[in-house]
């Protein structure tokens, strides 16, 4: 089944430990498409400047993302530089040019207003909801946002949430979206105000998801899923879309949603996170083989399970 | 097989946002104790003074626990106040009066030299491995240390870790211990200066080990076992201990260590470890059966396994 991905699209400059790019293909949308690239067949909707151009359009193309959803607009596309030190968790954003993403009101084509699944990137909660609205017959939405809007768009994005089945954030996020300082209760908040499932992620220590009671037909006792304790975060930046691209690519490509799907979507989400951060940008996304994203899920399932 | 804890036992006042209680039994070889005496024969080596009365001798009693190796010194038994605000890693130490521990000289009774497992709680390096040297029969050797040890007495410390088979510390120790800040790379280098196995420990996420080359005949890929999301963090004091008597029990209860009696362990300890958090002090851990300990054993798998 298809899957369609609304966020940004943006060019990044990005300093790490390891080493500096300048100007790399980034964004939460490409995050997302590349990921779930793997698993399903992938559309997109976002906006780009000028400065977006055959070399851009080649990398959606040889992932079989479909881009006619990509708006084109004059001025210059999202740009974004940030640091990181040794705390990988932690970005230091040095410019934020936010250019034509400024006024971005996504459109969703006719012809994508049945796809399946839907992921609404973190852009504006009031646009999410405009999106969602659009794609009314989606069988399942899943949604990621960040504490600028927790803290400054609190009402809007309450609302949003009733309109996600999946809400994908960090272990922080989830804690100031509940005001609760215990991440379980503060999953057991969140999924009062909407969701059916809250994935939180742990960076390192890897990834919980949540259930509301009933949700899917299953129980609400949670699951959790590693990451791979890597000697080396080189950038951490898409690790987020990353995770949900290919957490909701493994959904896309499943018959039916279930607790085992779940599950093993986390476990997918994952190893496409652990891929991002291996490398600048989307580098390690790009080179990937299905092979490749299997052998890493069965090293999770290695470091995780009893005989 | 029988297990030797070398390590404190005292009073502690804990103050937490869910109570407070008052000169509760406490240190380390008793929340290790009580852990591990639901898996092995356990024995310790400790020092109290004349508050340490026939109350608290029946707490060890009531557990099968060998206190021939208990010493009693004139003066007062070690006393530790703290308080713990909302994050449960922060303890704010308010009182500590070291009392007769402040000249432990831990001395091994003859009948306990032949025990195969020893544990050597968080004490000066110096004392452990004069312990150690006692023990030189001794199978497999477990041992805690922390920041204080680390930062003041690095020497010395170095010294113990060549003695030490399993080390049981926290991130943050071993990041320290290591002078690196990732993880993995922290735990290769740990494992370069002496321990065979590293199990460092995450809090909430749980805890993962990391074995060097060789060591136990078995690989080095690590492994992962998870805590459960409590709602409610009670008391985290003693969490590490009793992870540890949870850990060493469990081995000490199996007649080999392999890969995969390393990783029951790591799923014990995790259990013992969230049943101490749950009550104030020793509180749960007086009170569990076998069949409960099984049953959380049971819900960490569910809460990480695929089918």
């Amino acid at each position: 089944m298809s899957i369609l991905a609304v966020g940004s699209v943006a060019f990044d400059t990005i300093q790490s430990p390891s080493g500096k790019v300048e100007r790399e293909l980034g964004g939460s949308a490409t995050y997302f498409g590349l990921a779930a690239s793997y698993f399903a067949e992938v559309r997109i909707v976002a906006v780009v400047g000028d400065d977006f151009g055959p070399a851009q359009e080649a990398v959606f193309q040889k992932h079989g993302i479909d881009i006619r959803g990509l708006e084109r607009a004059p001025g210059k596309t999202f740009f974004w530089e940030g640091e990181y030190g040794s705390n990988p968790n932690e970005a230091k954003t040095k410019v934020t040019e936010l250019n034509v993403f400024q006024n971005f009101q996504p459109k969703i084509p006719a012809e994508y207003r049945d796809t399946e699944f839907l992921f609404l990137g973190n852009i504006d909660p009031t646009l999410q909801a405009d999106v969602r609205r659009q794609m009314n017959g989606a069988r399942l939405v899943g949604g990621d946002t960040m504490n600028y809007w927790i803290n400054g768009f609190r009402e809007p994005l309450l609302q949003t949430l009733k309109l996600i089945d999946v809400l994908l954030i960090n272990d922080t996020e989830a804690k100031m979206l509940a005001r609760e300082s215990s991440l379980p209760r503060a999953a057991q908040k969140v999924l009062a105000i909407g969701p059916k499932a809250l994935v939180t992620k742990h960076g390192e220590y890897g990834s919980t998801v949540f259930f509301r009671e009933g949700a899917f037909g299953i129980g609400r006792h949670p699951f959790r899923a590693p990451t791979l304790p890597l000697d080396e975060v080189r950038d951490p930046t898409g690790a987020g879309d990353s995770f949900a691209g290919g957490f909701m690519g493994y959904l896309a490509s499943q018959g039916e949603i279930n607790r085992e799907v779940l599950k093993r979507a986390m476990f997918y989400g994952g190893v496409m996170g652990s891929f991002a951060v291996e490398a600048f940008g989307t580098r390690r996304l790009l080179s990937l083989t299905r092979e490749q994203i299997d052998e890493r899920f069965e090293i999770f399932r290695e470091l995780t399970h009893l005989e």
